[in-house]
């Protein structure tokens, strides 16, 4: 055999070995994880709570198993408004709540979940991943050992459940309303009483006159809750949560022991869930609506245009003071607020443009 | 030893080797998956063919490269048109397009992507994850080999282009518009010429006043197109595509040799991908529309009322012909119209309510 022969010859066999060993199964390292996700929502409450079930179950279906999240309602691992704290420093892998909750931590938060007055949910979409909003929520999160994602919608909520008709803007004054947040402190402003209640407690408050008025988040969960049966009068638009962006938080350091697709699976299972919960609040909304006023002759009102005038004007003061309050807060609020600029621009020609020529 | 002592040591040792298996590599069977994804698209167009892109690197990232999806441009394996049939008899694995180019084959088809005076974005996701329209679309999809994904939204559309003036309905006779499917059947029934133009000749037919008028998508491709260039009056808004959804289609065989987790891999990466295009659409329309009016000094208009009355006359007229045509068709038209219904009402207390609140 020449020496070029037998080159030409190792080589090919070399190239043989080569195909088998790509065509054999692969030597393959599959470590498992089992993580943990803390909800801010009771076990399986609809649309919130299934929205983070659905979440876990996309995470262990999309991996084939080899990461499993376990779901905890509140209170199961630790209370709802400590989500934050266990997930930052380990003690659950994962959570899934609503950024408003945290402003003790950040005012900035308050962006991420809803504005009065501010994004609705295809606009906090547009902001959050293509308009500079994700990273300046990571860099906000990043200090508490957290990676936040969007992982979820409700769509615009409605404006409450009332036993008074608002008229004009003297009907706020002196109105007990249970309004969390930033809309409580507007509702402060035009004279109201904002009052802070658990979910258990809402429904015989209401009926009990104990309170006036009660937002909660659109038809598909009042008519479960049975709000109907405790107040006449059912107002929109919710002008303080017009598209409420629910999120899932990841511990850093758990988040960096997983391998690279493990990381994309988790991301992009957030995704799917911010998406699939708005559509299932938009199909749930429509049919329980209908079923509110057909069924239960519930009195469907809009606010009012002299109300809802006031409200906005007050709802700039409040959140143009969050702004005010940090330096975070402000980059967060100008980053928001020209993307809410230009989205009203544009939405103004299709949105609201089509849906205004789709009645007539 | 005693036996008692033996059995509890045996078990022990069981129990350290039954940990150590878990620990340690496991043998895995990966075997490799490598798609072609055929597009209707120009290889890299912005918003579509990027989408494409986007969903094929999703698939690869988030399985780890044991499904590698290569994008194939329209013409660079088949012709754009010819996109459905490849997939169908297994050429290419995947398919990104929208589902009104196979009329062809099947009449309903069209339902799933964009009607005139129809669904929006955000109820067309709820329609077809909650409304029941997705099982639909499975069905009709199934008799030729093909499972069907939504990836992919525009949001409202422009109504387009044009080099006169629309005051009435009578200045749509004679009107020479580029303006392809159902929107330009519509066009003819009021007295103008629908034009078929393939992409690369609208520029120019325009500016040679070969054709009045061209729809196109939205600010953001027609900015990069040039389009403010060749044609006086941008009108608003884009009644005959309110929300068009692009479609992902998979070979039926292809996708039942995958293993569960690539399976779910697939059709979660089409969801993330169907929620980022409206996203990016949404941010970047904003921007473009911005710099269209503000730059380049656009004279941006609104239908008037008259004209959107009588192009949804002819619009109705026209949808309910397809829904005649055969029992599918009928059946897909009757569950969107339902939802339809459903959904205007509580967009009109919702999303339209408020986008009027927030400009008060």
């Amino acid at each position: 055999m020449k020496r070029r022969d037998f080159i030409k010859s190792a080589g090919a066999g070399g190239l043989v070995a080569g195909s088998l060993a790509v065509a054999a199964p692969v030597v393959h390292a599959a470590p498992r994880f089992k993580w943990k996700m803390v909800t801010t929502w009771p076990k399986n409450f609809p649309g919130l709570g299934t929205g983070a079930n659905n979440l876990a179950k996309l995470i262990t279906e999309m991996s084939g198993g080899r990461l499993k999240v376990k779901v905890y309602g509140a209170k199961e691992l630790v209370p709802a408004f400590e989500v934050f704290d266990a997930v930052s420093r380990g003690t659950a892998e994962m959570g899934h709540g609503a950024a408003y909750y945290w402003k003790g931590k950040s005012e900035a938060a308050q962006f991420f979940a809803a504005v009065p007055f501010g994004l609705n949910a295809q606009e906090m979409n547009g902001w959050l991943y293509y308009g500079g909003g994700m990273k300046l929520w990571q860099d906000i999160y990043a200090d508490f050992n957290l990676i936040p994602a969007a992982a979820g919608n409700t769509g615009v909520q409605m404006g409450g459940w009332f036993n008074r008709q608002i008229n004009s803007v003297d009907d706020l004054k002196g109105l007990k309303m249970r309004i969390p947040g930033l809309g409580g402190e507007v509702l402060r402003r035009a004279g109201g009483t904002p009052v802070s209640l658990p979910g258990g407690e809402i429904y015989t408050s209401l009926q009990s006159g104990a309170i006036d008025a009660t937002e909660f988040v659109g038809p598909y969960n009042d008519l479960a809750f049975g709000l109907y049966k405790a107040a006449k009068h059912y107002y929109y638009p919710g002008w303080h949560e017009p598209g409420t962006t629910l999120e899932s938080m990841i511990n850093k350091k758990a988040f960096a022991s997983l391998p690279k697709d493990l990381q994309s699976i988790v991301m992009n299972a957030c995704k799917v869930v911010n998406q699939d919960m708005l559509a299932e609040y938009t199909a749930r909304n429509n049919a329980a609506l209908h079923t509110l006023v057909t069924k239960h002759k519930v009195d469907l009102r809009q606010f009012p245009d002299d109300v809802l005038i006031k409200i906005k004007q007050l709802s700039d003061e409040v959140v143009n003071e969050i702004a005010a309050k940090d330096k975070q807060a402000k980059k967060v609020y100008e980053s928001f607020k020209t993307f809410r600029d230009q989205a009203m621009a544009w939405h103004k020609v299709s949105e609201q443009s089509y849906m205004r020529a789709r009645e007539l």
